[in-house]
């Protein structure tokens, strides 16, 4: 079995907000692979896998980082694959994470999603694959679907909830 | 000839900055469709586009929105396809549109891009495209070493400045 | 007994901040509804629930969201009944939702009150009724003496500090 | 002809801004006042008229200011008439205005709209006043159908641009 | 004894933080009144406080309030006397309260500390005090004597801090 | 006749912000001197102003700068003179100014006032000299007055601006 | 010994992330003092430091400092010595700081670094020091590649976190 | 001649800023290169002269970029010189780029100086180098003795500006 979906982040200490991500693929039975790459401690090896990914087949990277995150950003320079960016919580809020990783120049984008949107991440990389692959795309309409019943029913417990004017 | 990306934008006046994704497309002769849509003044127009896209075989949603920009998160939560969205910088130097954009909640991610960056969102749907397009991949490789050139040949011009110790 | 106000908000894990708006319509005797929608997980469900306000004999709707908080705007798009929005902190300290909510573009208003700020959503949504209910508007002038009459007998406490120079 | 609405601001410099309120009122039929009132430079006449508004008639005060923007507060703080203010951007692109008017304390709500808003603050006004106004009520709603017919058509004009591979 | 300086506070909770101004005032022996009064909820009791102050003898007003901080600003526009304003941390790190405060328009200056900064507004009473008082100017002086000699004794502290290559 | 204010600034690029809080000082016939110093490129110049200002009668400093604006705060740590500062916008819309003069650390305030808020610190050096001066305070309860009547006439000219339903 | 380094610090407060640039000189062997002088309460003791600095073989200088930090930049106006600076997280997340000691006008620069990044401000005295040192250079080389070192072998405890369809 | 200092930026657009980092160089009589180089668009070329620079005697490089800034940071992560940032002014009032370029992880410092500060930049090469050559030192004292007679004859013109009050 040959990953579909790379996941990569600047330090292990991001594997906590990252491993979301691996989970959405995990439901939805795409293969992957996860890795701790710095864009700043082992540039080469970033080099390495950037230039391998399409050849291995990857078809979406998925890279987080915190702080002066460039990751996302080093990997979209050195390959064709879409890269999506999880900005992560380190300092600022992670204000400075997001900035670093979406305001990126014409020519080189970088899918930004919400500072520790790695769940997110995931479905997008789904969505992506799924550009090409009705069954996936089946599945992620009923995964939709899935997330509107688990509000209705959220909101049953709601419903229980008191007041002398609630009608 | 049927549109593979839809292009939408909350007012007419996103317009110029949207243009470049057109732009972008066409170089890519990717068919595509263009149409200002608000999630505010026309949120029967924007339920409408959003649950035919899928069916009318539009495979990447391009959104672009200022201020409070909903239009990227509406049309994300109404269809399975991929939305990439555009901050557009009307108010707060951007920063409203941006955090409004990217800021999406567990469940429905919006690929968002830099402020003002329709250039990027364009290239970034034909990376999604591409991913099961081989010819099309080959073209965005080529794409790329373009931006090499042109940046390569910029430099030449800056090789002509003269100071008195430069090398 | 119908409801006059609708409280509604993105997900159940805002129902702690919200619940003071309850409290408030409680306090006034004024009938109310509560329930979890989500523009982004439910966008169907709001869509119903906008349409039908104003048929219901809704006068005010209260919404809370937080992140990129497209609620209290996307109902207000679809209804002419005010909508009175309630930044929700769930990032950047609520500066998301914040600036999501107030920065509507021209047409169509969301009356936006402080980060967390439910229970003066509360109180604005019986200022708009009480326009038209004197007895209503007395209850209220009589809820603000209170308030009053609440920091004078705090500021007795605060009398009762002891500092060699104080007089 | 009594009037139904008041619009005040910190300073005539304001107008521009505040102008575009007293537009939609005007376009509503709703009669109304305006008037320059400091917070800082004339205290006691902003008090005079808090404390007459209600008696006077007034339904609804519509209140701009810039800078460290006390003016709709303090007046919220003095009347019960629902208070709507207007951020007015004249620095820090007007961000200082808009939190020193939303992040108002639990009491005293100010319902706040956009930076440099003002034409948002007339029609919330209106549909305050609608909340007890039937005529009124299908007035804004033929309004809003306004509006969509003018992003409708403007979407017209932007149908004519043309590209190689716009379908 | 008649009070020089009055501290005011929005509400008792801003307590802990202003009571570092009396502190201040206490080792200075410049007897002070301490009260808590909001600009929202008491607008009359602060109307009657500042309009009084300057009768009763009070040379300077110390102001402590949070979020949309109005209580320096309203003070300072209804008395002559000078008011130093201390933004309190309630809500978005204490920026709205700083913002609300220090941003003053032309005509009505707020002496403005940091965030929290309630010592260093007890120690500027003191120093405009002076201005006017050679015996309180030499207790500054040595005040501030007695701050270098503290930091100089951390500093030996610090020294016994040991590192092989510390010299 | 020796001065009682003097007025110091980073750059005389800072000259137009602060030659406002010269027009006061002229205004309120106080003399004052005005200097261009700085805390970065004259530093023993700034050492010896301030080492002297309290022996040549200097009642209240007043200092302007931009960026990393660190005189006012320099000045404060070697006099026991007050000294309101003043913000100025040269870069970040003026919010690193603002900062690194409001953000003093406990034991030497600064007294800040707005960004480019000159005529407010020339105000407040008055206010400040006036705690010990009867004549002086009888002329800003004069200019106060002044203000008043500035901004009530300005509201007539308001009052000429036709529409059909203002009253 | 004589000191090669020296890392002064505005409070001994901010001795414990002052210490990690200390470590890091510890671990390069090079001479160094630490001490805390602070720009408000210590001018003199800072004056004297920065003018002597040199004279004493000191090659670069550390400062750290937060809220308005202008030690580093006080001690680069005073000693032609290359002074990194750190910003301490104190309040508003450091940004205060950040920008108080970034943002240098033209003339006299600070090498700052990220907020609390004491170890950066360490490793690079040691690349200024090894401009001049080729066996301090070899170190430095070899110390990279331990990073390297480090997170290729983080990578290897994060290989063994099980998916279902990770490969 | 070979050159020590090499100055990069992210694209040619930078250099009106970044030609102001070469005009020191020039004054100090330094050689110095200056390229475009860009971290996103020829990552190759990056790459090539990060791992030359030390073999070819560069001493210092200082390297310019905007928005999601990546070039000062990757450089840094491939080369033992030290590395100067200059962040540039491009979106966002440059706080994207300064975000980008000063937040950097431990290991791995890029030595930041002020949004546009290319100026500084060359200063602190020029500081760097000088911790090796004591004629450069030289040079450096009497250039900060020049900025120092800059603002005293600008004080002059100052003085001219005549007043009533000005003593």
């Amino acid at each position: 079995m040959q990953p579909l979906v790379s996941i990569i982040m600047g330090s292990t200490s991001d594997y906590d907000v990252m491993s979301k991500a691996a989970q959405i693929l995990d439901e939805f039975e795409i293969p992957f692979e996860i890795n701790a790459l710095s864009a700043h401690r082992t540039p080469e090896k970033v080099e390495e896998f950037a230039h391998s990914a399409k050849g291995r087949g990857i078809k979406v990277i998925i890279a987080g980082a915190g702080m002066a995150a460039h990751l996302p950003g080093v990997v979209a320079a050195l390959t064709p694959v879409p890269v999506i960016g999880v900005p992560i919580k380190a300092s600022l809020d992670g204000m400075d994470a997001l900035l670093a990783i979406v305001q990126m120049p014409p020519g080189i984008p970088v899918a930004t999603v919400a500072i520790n949107g790695a769940m997110n991440a995931g479905l997008l990389a789904v969505q992506m694959i799924a550009t090409g692959d009705e069954a996936l795309y089946s599945h992620f309409v009923a995964y939709k679907e899935g997330l509107k019943k688990k509000i209705i029913d959220a909101n049953k417990e709601l419903s229980e909830v008191k007041f002398k004017f609630r009608v």
